[in-house]
């Protein structure tokens, strides 16, 4: 995991160079076809960078987005209306049963099926009309964070390719070098997974692209350190959840400069005022109300990229963390990598 | 809150009688525009409700339905391609101003605009086209419970009459009585309680109707008893989070006669095998798997409405582990009725 962690530099170089092509090719489609809306479909870590699309579509380019409920299709047999819609499922492993069969299905009833997999040759991508590969090399530990990592790029370079996105796109040749940055926050992860090391719960909030980097932190502290980890965006934690806020539960807060960060400095403080010990990871030059710990990010990204860099101070934690508790953070218990579900 | 969670079966009884017009008022406009698709705007208790909509919009009537995030209009300012949707707004007090704002500016970009709420006179009210009004009467405790059922009720009612979904239409008028047997599983819960005192966290999962229950099981969970508690669907908690089930984690598994039930009955023997105390509430007649616990449901309701009274053993839980916590549930720490976020 720590491997494939460090990883991300290049996984993201490479994508940026030898996945153009794919997605200049896609993003012409959609802008001749202008797709009504999209739907997402993915489970994980990948349903988390499908948040991310969401927010990518809804907010650059106007057109609503929602995440699939696979059941619908494999369960409860319902074909849905999505002729002319534009239907993204991601797997890493193209193998996960139910992602398949809803983009399958998907495709039946005319919708625009694409694939954004690392797996070019797997079900997923032969149920797809266009497959965005992912490049990343294989992923040998259970938890995913190289292939999260690039779902979030990929998503990106196709939205900013689609809309003519000029910031998005400008920013793009930049990741690699933040991603790399933000492996530099090694030491402050480490002390920081030292101060958790006994904690039973924490919770981890996030508004606007800081949301979905909160939802896969979330997702890594149980997977990989059997932390019961609530994740939130700031305006739910505030319509109930933040009863659990108390001194001895941990809180990572994500604030990404942008249109969320007044609203997310605005949680930091009624959480410090509750006790709670925070942690925050953020692109803000003046950090905002007094923080426990703060994890910098490089400042020169548009909000939507700088949520991918903001993923790897999380990643770090999740494997710290583990190796403090003494948990195999390659093997967690009860998981396999192809989780086979429908 | 106990009260309001006793209110319920006249709730249910009383949104049938007096909001049956309302509803066919609505359900023909819905059948001569034909939506392409649904989306929902909600926070906390009704955002869960959202997702039972969801289910009940995509698996009966094949229309795709997504859940909104309202900072899409609230802090990024983008207006979203809505013309012809419907987009339909819960908010218990009508006052939450991110759901209204969404709301409004749906309308303006011509989407059919509807809310849920328990005000017929709140802002949420005033930026729809249509209202729903639930009748719950006045909801004092912070913790909603029968605006909530309400909330499932009137969705119900709503798909039913768009769709002329016979089943769903034959069973409304069951759903006061099944409330009212659900009621009688004080003891049983309270026996629960009494176990669970002591957990730090615990899981919540469901599939298909049963995780919108689920979701508001692990809700008021947190927000009463400030136990984190963690709602996953079953085919999410296979993909990572099964790592968190140990001994001393204890399982609140919803289970429900339906397409999900073999799903989730693989979900308990799962969590079996890992040592996990697994309370279940079902109305499937054999309970599967070994259980610690069974928390029977009146059996003679299709899955979708069977979803409305699996609710209020859930709700009794929250209040009397609260009881058991030391917690006035009626007054949990951090929270006002309405919350204020954009």
């Amino acid at each position: 995991m720590l491997r494939e962690i460090r990883e991300q530099p290049q996984v993201a170089a490479r994508l940026l160079t030898e996945g153009r092509g794919e997605v200049a090719a896609l993003a012409r489609v959609l802008r001749r076809r202008q797709p009504p809306f999209v739907v997402f479909a993915a489970r994980g870590s990948s349903d988390n960078a499908a948040v991310y699309g969401k927010y990518l579509v809804e907010t650059l380019l106007g057109v609503p987005a929602a995440l699939a409920a696979p059941s619908t299709v494999t369960l409860y047999r319902r074909s849905l209306r999505l002729r002319g819609a534009l239907v993204v499922g991601l797997s890493q492993s193209g193998a996960s049963p139910d992602v398949v069969e809803f983009v399958a299905a998907a495709r039946r009833a005319g919708a625009l099926a694409v694939a954004v997999t690392n797996r070019p040759r797997s079900p997923l991508a032969d149920a797809a009309a266009h497959v965005l590969w992912l490049r990343a090399g294989a992923e040998r530990s259970v938890a995913a964070t190289k292939t999260f990592l690039a779902q979030l790029l990929v998503l990106a370079m196709l939205v900013g390719a689609w809309g003519r996105v000029g910031t998005l796109r400008r920013g793009l040749a930049r990741v690699p070098g933040a991603v790399e940055e933000a492996l530099a926050l090694d030491a402050p992860v480490t002390a920081l997974a030292r101060r958790w090391r006994d904690a039973t719960g924490c919770l981890v909030t996030g508004r606007g692209y800081g949301y979905p980097v909160a939802l896969e932190t979330a997702l890594k502290l149980k997977e990989a350190c059997y932390l019961m980890a609530e994740a939130l965006s700031g305006a739910d934690l505030l319509h109930g959840p933040i009863a659990l806020a108390a001194p001895g539960v941990p809180v990572l807060l994500v604030a990404l400069r942008g249109p969320s960060l007044a609203a997310q400095r605005a949680v930091t403080r009624r959480l410090a005022a509750r006790g709670a010990e925070v942690a925050l990871v953020t692109d803000a030059r003046r950090a905002g109300p007094p923080a426990a710990t703060v994890l910098p990010l490089p400042q020169d990204l548009p909000e939507p990229l700088a949520a991918i860099p903001a993923a790897v101070p999380a990643q770090l934690l999740a494997w710290h963390l583990a190796v403090q508790r003494g948990i195999d953070p390659d093997r967690p218990r009860g998981l396999r990598k192809v989780t086979r579900t429908r």
